[in-house]
């Protein structure tokens, strides 16, 4: 017997309506002969508004002991809506059974509000599946081996059901969201943007990791690592469309590069708005620097995006890097505290509005010219560059936060990805 | 170094403003040399909404498996609050950690949205407490054998917070209200009622169960069980008011009737409105036949409160009841389904319009005609009475429930209740 994951977003657990909705289709499929594991994000609005509170309380600076109260207070959202759903498969005749993170268990190491997913034991989970019941596990948690509640971060319940439907060796877990699928940019930019029917696991790796937004990068780099087939679709499809045509809908995530795949040079356009550039002016070019510099940021657990060093001149650099737009003000306090010194003295300069415009595309590795048509196309709208990297399957600028929307555009029409492939 | 036991209310968690009252309380306290434990209700309104959510999802009837997740919805309000409360005390320089029911472990039975603790174990809470924490645990709910979430059903957190002072051999359990103490009556309904300096353990159970809210009846007989000298005071007080003071206000639960028991024949007036009468007129007056009837009732999870069995005639007995009324249409579903056959097809009258009214007092052990003042009293205002009961240290009466109002306020002057005793 095939086993199925679902995974519900908060827009679509947003209301007792919407979870009622739910909860027919997950009935659907358990009718149709699947075993059924359902991985329901809080309801939306929900993890703001629990944050919210705790942010009224402390505006400090946040302490481990701090962050571990925040996850036991955002881990509740995702308590109450399994527990939803478990009540409204009841009122629909199907048997189900919720459960926690730590009662599964989801281990995960002790990072609050970031933690890593350990290992997951399936046994508990089998058992009711083999009982005939559909499995709600709460998305976005976990339990440490202290017996702490530890929450993944935002976007977790993504990477909770892809972990889920890894360990227990699903046959394909489905992602139900606000979108139809993966776009070859965002269509609220680019009118003309069209929906890909399947995309390769690279591509939407670089895709999710750049902000197209529509999956958490951690949940599609679980995916890539146990091979789990992923596909993402809508829960806005009526809830009774035919069971056939709602499992070929959305964008399927594939590893098999021939089977179904679009042959575009490029596949989509990915930006993101939320980035903040910092440099190092004049560093000493000496070998250990890019860990002297980004060693006490990476500590301070600050993700760092985009790093780039320039050459040297009189044996001095000037090293930049890219980090969350929340993090700015932090990763400059952590650089004067524990850097700057160390540098020689090096001026740190900074902007934190700047964006990063990416073209992603599989089949740019064995097409030449692909950054350059890039870059003349950015030229051609008077558009700065301001850093470059590459990758053997996108090329990323940053850019000033304001052309944004300008260069989507332009990239997304002289890449012609408003027409399929041939 | 004495340890102390802090309960408060869903109104004393109210709002992240409440929350921040409480933590500079509690911080007080700790700061004056106490260990504290600290077990908060979910804020106010929160059950509710919780609860309501889920009932919106599933009006059918309610089993064991939909039970379970009801727990698993309702449990968050109190793991958000627990969670935001140890935040706001490390916003005021304390040490605080909050642990879920689950976490501590406390151990319950496994009867979903009713269940009864079974142990507590202390371990971790005394370790945390020996490295100058303040701990704070979750009311209203624990883990069964099967490790799923239970909650204690309405007013559970007094009793967890008895329960862990009991457990951890607090030296005082102080449960903060939204009210400053245990009154004579509920001053909503006479507004002479007085506040009692201390009540007997005993008349507190009788008070608690007949309904002046003040208290859950569980906590009082944990209270009892273990002798867990409680106290019921108010968190509307400034937080900041010397800590002497505030240890001495409100109403002491106390064992020892002699140190500074008011020595009053009656100490109170307790009422309850929400009960409905059930008689099964003309059962053949025979042993087992209380148990006949009572037996299935009971196994459907129904508290039954007053029952009278009149004298027989012909063989053949009247039995009557009273149930919460929330209960009273099952109650009747359960006799014509399970009972009356098998009680020689008697007939079943009831109503759900009735109140019980209880005057309350130790000294009624040693003085006699009080029953029959409270008799006389209720005939000066023409009140018929339906049923009475009585025992060592109150008498009941049923009466219909327009009446409430009225006996209570003649009952309160006839026993001359607005006055200190002497």
């Amino acid at each position: 017997m095939a086993l199925i994951v679902h995974k519900y977003g908060g827009t679509s657990m947003g209301s007792t309506e919407r979870i009622r909705d739910v909860a027919k289709r997950v009935a659907k499929w358990m009718r149709a002969g699947y075993q059924m594991v359902v991985v329901p994000s809080a309801m939306s609005g929900e993890t703001n508004r629990l944050l919210g509170l705790a942010k009224e309380l402390s505006p400090l600076a946040v302490t481990p002991a701090v962050t571990r109260e925040l996850d036991i207070v955002a881990a509740a959202g995702e308590q109450v809506s399994a527990g939803l759903l478990a009540i409204a498969l009841h009122a629909e005749g199907v048997p189900a059974v919720s459960y926690a993170g730590w009662q599964v268990p989801i281990k995960t190491d002790a990072t609050y509000t970031k933690a890593r997913i350990e290992s997951i034991d399936g046994a508990r989970v089998h058992a009711e599946l083999a009982a005939g019941k559909v499995v709600i596990i709460t998305g976005f948690q976990g339990v440490d081996s202290g017996g702490n509640i530890t929450t993944l971060g935002r976007g977790g319940s993504d990477t909770s059901a892809v972990a889920v439907a890894a360990a227990l060796k699903a046959d394909e877990c489905l992602i139900y969201t606000d979108v139809d699928g993966v776009y070859t940019t965002d269509p609220r930019i680019v009118p003309e943007a069209r929906r890909l029917a399947s995309i390769s696991f690279e591509e939407m790796l670089e895709m999710a990791s750049l902000g197209s937004k529509v999956l958490q990068i951690r949940s599609v780099e679980f995916a890539g690592k146990y091979r789990v087939p992923l596909r993402v679709l809508s829960s806005f499809t009526p809830w009774d469309i035919a069971l056939g045509e709602e499992a070929q809908s959305g964008t399927l995530i594939t590893f098999e590069e021939d089977a179904n795949m679009e042959q575009a040079i490029v596949s989509g356009i990915a930006f993101n708005r939320d980035e903040a550039k910092i440099s190092l002016l004049g560093v000493p070019d000496q070998p250990g620097i890019a860990y002297k510099i980004l060693g006490p940021v990476a500590d301070a657990n600050i993700d760092i995006d985009v790093i780039i060093q320039n050459l040297s001149h009189d044996g001095r650099t000037d090293f930049s890097f890219t980090v969350h737009r929340n993090d700015y003000a932090r990763t400059l306090e952590v650089l004067k505290a524990q850097v700057l010194a160390h540098v020689g003295d090096a001026n740190v300069v900074g902007d934190p509005k700047i964006c990063k415009v990416s073209i992603v595309g599989i089949g740019m590795r064995s097409h030449v010219g692909v950054a350059s048509k890039m870059f003349r196309t950015l030229s051609e709208e008077s558009i700065n560059i301001q850093m470059i990297t590459t990758s053997e399957i996108k090329t990323s600028v940053v850019i000033d936060e304001k052309y944004m929307e300008l260069a989507v555009r332009a990239l997304h029409k002289a890449f012609g990805l408003e027409q399929a492939p041939a």
